[in-house]
């Protein structure tokens, strides 16, 4: 019998990921906000340049207490949106089932496991380029790659555990690459280096990744705000090398040009993932006396422009 | 006999005060670039809460070279437009003269001096809200003191001299009150404490000085500006009081809603007065070994916002 899988907010990402899964057979069940009753009646429309392709039939709920206990339990809300978990989780997730927090930022997996806890969390950081474009079509653009870790209490790292292979190994038939990351944290911290930079700068300079990695001040900028990311890591010793940050502009120097989320959240008057992403990182560098002035600064920044967005 | 008065740039500030002085009975030249036309045939009209008046005959001049020599040239141009200077500033000076820079910024006089020698430059700061509404049509909102300070060679204080009485008195006579500087380096700091922050932040966050000074992440960013800016100036010996960071930022709150000159320069697509606000005091800064993060963030910032608005 397949595993049961929930996707907790059926959006870019868990729209996407989670049509995957069902396609290579699993049982999936989709938690649905905005696009329920479209979802409902018409199914899931993908668009990808790995194919695309559409389930006409899919199991749509717009109520938790529908849905049947999972295996798997896959969160893939706005971060802003969190404060839901407490009500949706608990009765969702099997007894030696697992929630899997596919969102960005920091401190995600403690909140999870305060309530279901410390050994049912796993995390997933997803390199995609993928906006969801109708109200039951999602449009996947570019890369697909989910780094999965494992959570032990306070992001003491796993190693890499039996759990994380048999996903592992359930996205992979899916189609979906999967790189196993052994500490979740510097995970977490790694993607916080390119995400910090141009989610926060895509939005306060109202700019694409192309025209902000093009431009000699803002490609600068990045850089430097990069630096300070890996200043934050190294107070929950974390060390990202020197390299690494090369390797991300060089990476987005590559990519098409792109919105990113935040940007697109701003522009369609959504809440901003500020605190999971930027709010959380400053507050554990500040925490330890380590100055991030630039982060603040874009911190502070997007405050107000969200405040003022609606 | 009246002295004669030149106003290069006759715009939000030298239109104002041009007409100001104009209207006291000295003899007044006003270089014109855009609306030439519209105040010769109509003169200048100027609102004000300190009573509307109009000029219905003013000297205007579309080039330097039917302008007669003149004791005082106000230079009010936007510092964009300060390489002009060297073209128009030779022939225009009495031997005897002194051209008065009424702009914001650093290193305003040294290099009017390169142009006229070190000994007929002064400077002045304008503390004024004001707009050109209309190609002859300037609306005054509120304030208008000048900081007038004499120029020596590397910005040596001056303390208070006869050329700076004199000025002042006719100033004065005319309605433009005045504060003597005897240390116009310090005085340019001062100025550029509320500057730096209120004139970047209304461009990048699109916001007026009062949403600034109201929204507690804008407010608190702002006055972390403020202290950069103060240690900015403490590499050129020059010593701005906390207390004058507190005084700045109440003064903001009690100001009426206002869109800073950077922010109707972007409005309006017209190139930002980056360098001489912020380049230049950012560089006096790095040049001594300190870190002014935030200012620096907010420059490059800038520079973006400016190479993508035209």
């Amino acid at each position: 019998m397949p595993r049961k899988y929930a996707i907790i907010g059926t959006g870019a990402i868990g729209g996407f990921y989670g049509a995957k899964l069902q396609r290579s057979g699993l049982d999936v069940h989709f938690l649905i906000n905005s696009g329920y009753e479209s979802v409902k009646q018409y199914g899931l429309v993908i668009e990808s340049p790995d194919g695309n392709f559409v389930l006409p039939q899919v199991n749509a709920y717009n109520h938790v207490s529908q849905m049947p206990t999972c295996d798997v339990v896959i969160v893939s809300l706005k971060t802003t949106h969190n404060y839901l978990l407490s009500k949706l989780l608990p009765d969702l997730v099997k007894d030696d089932g697992v929630v899997l927090a596919l969102q960005n930022g920091l401190n995600i997996e403690p909140c999870i496991a305060d309530i279901v806890g410390d050994e049912r969390v796993m995390g997933g950081l997803c390199f995609i380029c993928s906006n969801k474009v109708g109200s039951n079509h999602i449009r996947h653009l570019d890369y697909g790659t989910i780094a999965l870790g494992d959570y032990a209490s306070n992001y003491h790292p796993c190693g890499i555990t039996q759990r994380m292979k048999q996903i592992a190994e359930e996205f992979q038939r899916a189609g979906i690459p999967i790189q196993l990351a052994s500490d979740l944290l510097l995970a977490r911290w790694k993607k916080l280096v390119w995400n910090i930079p141009f989610n926060g700068l895509s939005v306060v300079l109202n700019a694409t990744t192309e025209q902000l990695i093009t431009d000699v001040h803002s490609r600068r900028l990045a850089e430097e705000l990069m630096r300070e990311v890996v200043v934050a890591a190294s107070s929950c010793d974390r060390i990202i090398s020197a390299d690494f940050v090369q390797k991300m502009l060089d990476l987005t120097a590559k990519m098409k040009p792109y919105s990113p989320s935040m940007k697109l959240d701003y522009e369609a008057k959504r809440p901003l993932e500020i605190e999971a992403i930027f709010g959380n990182p400053l507050r554990v560098a500040q925490n330890s006396q380590i100055q991030v002035p630039r982060i603040a600064m874009l911190y502070q920044q997007l405050q107000f422009l969200d405040a003022h967005n609606r």
